[in-house]
């Protein structure tokens, strides 16, 4: 079945195939060799897929496209500040090959001018050409993901007939902007310009910018976050030359052509767009180069001024202790004074990226019940990564909560750097940051615990057989002869009590004191800790409804006293006293009624 | 409490305030009476929040700040291939009052110089310069979100002074760019410069266009929404004069400032923010609300260049219908048909407004699915809208996928118009569309049916009451008894039987023939179904466990015949023969065992 998106590029390729408008660039001789026909079109996803249609293969020079990628080269090895005094920003409002320096400081108005590429590629880091050569050839491999050679005869070309770049070359020697010997950068100029590309070569190269500077498919990284922008802004006011206006207006993203016929287009955050098709309008621009962009741009709503984004979608469902209880079920006083307090929990879902507006609604939502809440729990589980800028929101959140005696603890983060990271950062060395729990249920738990400590106390007493809620209902009578057929099992904190996957033997537990965990296996190795239980709770008790195997593991928290039932002796009892395991099993299913229906609201706030 | 945006503003007015640097605008004689001292921020969230620190509340004149507003009415009325003709969208480079007009058309470079401003205005809508007016007053109150006024001395000041102005106006009349009377025309324009606005004012405006042209404290829309990207084009590349180039890369957003003081920049889908403080630098913006802009573009990280988005956070939780079975439960072969291929159900969860490149993902996750899948399920309720090229995708995916004869239904729509109608243009009049339940049940439910169907038939047998699970091991000697002791209960389809929140009579109901349902009221009124139960089946038992009130209604779906047995009787058998209530009550509590593994296994699968 062929996805939506590669049909789209089909249909799109046939429409564009047959238009014919347009040049091959003949100043440089070597590229009007190329087959003036060929149409190849890519897209690139965040997650490093490209669909391509036509001649998305064929390898060519990369030219003026190299520019952008190369401004970030010095923008990384000289910082932003240093390259402002070099080269500035603004559109220059004149065609590419136009010298525009600055009247007084001789800088060029903008990178993407030759001016201004020449004056970039002699700034970039290393000691000699070579080494700055060396830089280039390996960034740009980077950002393609691959190693890449250059085309020497083209090469060949430009140097033996770039007479103008010299001239712009020794103007910019005379303004002191290039520091060097100003032949030997200019010839990694035109060896720059060289670079042989593929159509989905430069998809993958847009789709890195898109990404933050991170190449999608190798995940490696080609260029710093900080300088992404940057560059992207040059390639929006400057990249078409001086189309630019027109082309932001209508297409509405940053974009950079080359005389090879190669556009770039980049969507940040969505896609990495190429198109190579060697026709060039008067401007320099490929003609069905800059048609195919207006066109994805329109059919899929690209645009940059045209997103629609919900800042509330960062936040998902919010409910409260009440509506999700621990899996940990206290008795008697402990039991009410949670079931009083529990909606005072409340869990909030995060969702996404989250950046500043979607946070900036969580927090006001957030402050909105605080009056009503005692603790907070962010769930990160469905959260893809925090910008810095939301983090310091957040942790300012839980700042002014925590002097209000409301902490905020977090979920699920599942050690993700890029959840951690902004966390850490925001906190600073001095605070410990954000307390972070593995699970939802380890999270209310401590959250509860906090209620109970409210409460005055959180130790457990031991609770004698006869307050057992399974055997709720028994007469003096039943107690005693129940008792009388069963034992008493102690146990080590730590100790494994049942083994998940064992055949059950027919014991039932009744803890007397102590506490438990039952954990099952996960699929993925580990485990997943269901159920925390203490005195007056039992354990093993589905042997009683025929169940060969244990399902989950019990160990013991603490020290551990049970009082045990074996099931051959219920049914001895039941012969002699039906109305001792009528009563048990009307306790059990009444119990397991309970934890449905806890369930099924748990189902109802989650779905 | 105080929110974190809240204090941020209050410190970065601290910041500022001291800030000194800059002039009063003194073209217009009136602006040389504003205090140089004020300052006011304000920031309004997509959902029509302010935030507002300072002189918010100070009226001052829009200048030129409405520029931007005009032209998209221009847009609005004349479209934007009218438009094109008469103003151009490239940045000139040139400062605020130059005249820069083409060469050969006359027609201003772009709508946010003078001329072009002048020209815009002129071309509005109205056969009377006063119905012009008219236009430009209520469409500037529908941004703002109340009535606005005029100062009328500034608008004497700038109308006594305005002399260039009158120039420019005469010499776009001389080239056919006015149409009309030009000084009428020019009128309009020096009133809608002198139009009273606070900061807080500005903020929503900027807002609304944020907000993709719909005002979001009342929800009016202001701009059609295909004019919001034009419009903020123009200000990106335009909006600052000549610093237009430095701003997009510093910044980041595009802004519009005025010499009165203002200056508002747009960050879409995201914030509208205003700062107001009169003293200007000499290319006419003003000093702090540039350095403003400047820092919440850098602390809040909303360059537009620098925003990360993750496509894959459309795609929520994936799971089957083995994960999550409907709430129905057959019995015999079908029972076991629907455990071997309930896999083949795929539920989606989507998420949040889906784009092209979300839903790109998606459908490749979907494509992905489609060999060992029988029908999809998209659970829209965390879906707050649909991109009309995202709508295209989802139906070219349904229409391909249909082919296959695999179904994509989509449930939980909840009527809202931000999905059904993208999704009905991208069908158009031929086709159906999407197929759409209103909860997840219903669209399992509908899944598993066609699984039946592929097994041959769904039609149920009647179930005799010796093959109800609940009375399964008991021997023809119990069943006999327990037999003598029921009565046999008819009902129409469409009868109520059960009422949730009467008092529970004792009844409980075996199912021999027909299907009932099962629903629960809600909070919000309604009800929700949550089973649907068929012969072999049955209800009320909860009665068994001493439970005195129905928690559920229960409405027979067909013609339903029941067998009924009442817990007294119940009693009384077990007096006789207590195997016969120990069997009933050990298969109710397996029952319910079962039922919560299942809602377990669903929490995991949500969760």
């Amino acid at each position: 079945m062929q996805a939506p998106i590669a049909a789209y590029l089909q249909a799109l390729h046939a429409q564009l195939a047959g238009a014919n408008a347009g040049e091959l660039a003949s100043y440089i001789p070597e590229l009007t060799k190329a087959n003036p026909d060929w149409l190849g079109i890519s897209i690139v996803t965040m997650d490093g897929v490209a669909y391509s249609v036509g001649d998305a293969e064929q390898l060519f020079t990369i030219q003026s496209i190299s520019k952008p990628f190369v401004y970030g080269m010095a923008l990384a090895d000289r910082g932003q500040q240093a390259m402002s005094e070099k080269v500035g920003v603004e559109p220059s409002g004149d065609a590419f090959n136009s010298i525009s320096l600055h009247p007084q400081t001789g800088a060029p108005l903008n990178p993407m001018i030759n001016a201004g590429a020449i004056a970039t590629t002699s700034l970039l880091a290393g000691r000699t050409t070579e080494a700055q050569w060396q830089r280039i050839e390996s960034s740009i491999a980077t950002f393609v993901g691959h190693p890449v050679t250059v085309d020497e005869s083209v090469y060949q070309s430009e140097s033996s007939t770039g007479h103008r770049n010299r001239a712009i070359a020794w103007m910019l020697k005379n303004f002191g902007i290039i520091e060097g010997e100003p032949m030997a950068s200019l010839e990694n100029y035109f060896r720059q310009c060289a670079i042989e590309v593929s159509c989905r070569d430069l998809a993958y190269m847009a789709a890195t910018l898109a990404n933050g500077g991170v190449n999608p498919l190798t995940g490696q990284r080609a260029l710093p976050a900080e300088h992404v922008g940057q560059v992207l802004s040059v390639m929006a006011t400057c990249g078409m030359y001086d189309f630019a206006g027109s082309w932001l207006y209508e297409v509405g993203m940053p974009a950079k052509s080359g005389v090879g016929g190669g556009v770039i287009a980049v969507i940040p955050g969505r896609f990495g767009i190429a198109i190579f098709s060697p026709r060039l309008d008067a401007k320099g621009n490929s003609v069905r180069g800059i048609e195919a962009c207006r066109r994805i741009s329109r059919d899929f709503g690209l645009h940059m001024f045209q997103q629609v984004r919900d800042p509330r979608q960062a936040l998902g469902r919010v409910y409260t202790g009440a509506d999700a209880a621990s899996r940990r079920k206290p008795v008697g006083p402990a039991r009410a004074h949670l079931q009083a307090h529990a909606h005072r929990i409340k869990y909030l879902s995060l969702h996404g990226m989250l950046a500043v507006d979607g946070v900036e609604y969580i927090v006001r939502r957030m402050l909105g019940m605080a009056a009503d809440t005692d603790c907070f729990i962010l769930d990160m589980n469905q959260v893809t990564g925090v910008a810095d800028s939301a983090a310091l929101m957040l942790h300012q959140v839980r700042r002014t909560l925590q002097i209000e005696g409301k902490p905020v603890v977090c979920s699920r983060v599942h050690r993700r750097a890029a959840i951690l990271q902004p966390l850490a950062r925001a906190s600073g060395a001095q605070d410990r940051g954000f307390l972070v729990f593995e699970d939802n249920d380890l999270a209310v738990e401590w959250c509860e615990n906090r209620l109970l400590q409210g409460m005055g106390s959180t130790e457990e007493v031991a609770v004698p057989l006869a307050d057992s809620p399974l055997l709720a209902g028994y007469s003096p009578e039943m107690l005693k002869l129940m008792d009388s057929h069963m034992s008493t099992e102690l146990f080590g904190a730590g100790d494994t009590i049942l083994k998940a996957g064992e055949a059950g033997d027919g014991r039932v537990f009744f803890i007397e004191s102590g506490r438990v965990s039952v954990l099952v296996p996960l699929d993925e190795g580990g485990h997943q800790r269901i159920a925390s239980l203490g005195p007056g709770m039992e354990f093993g008790e589905m042997t009683l409804l025929g169940q060969t195997q244990r399902t989950a593991s019990v160990v013991a928290d603490s020290d551990v006293r049970c009082r045990v039932l074996h099931v051959n002796d219920l049914e001895a009892l039941a012969q002699q006293m039906p109305e001792i395991k009528i009563r048990l099993l009307e306790n059990l299913a009444r119990d397991l009624a309970v934890k449905l229906r806890g369930a099924t609201q748990w189902i109802a706030a989650l779905a």
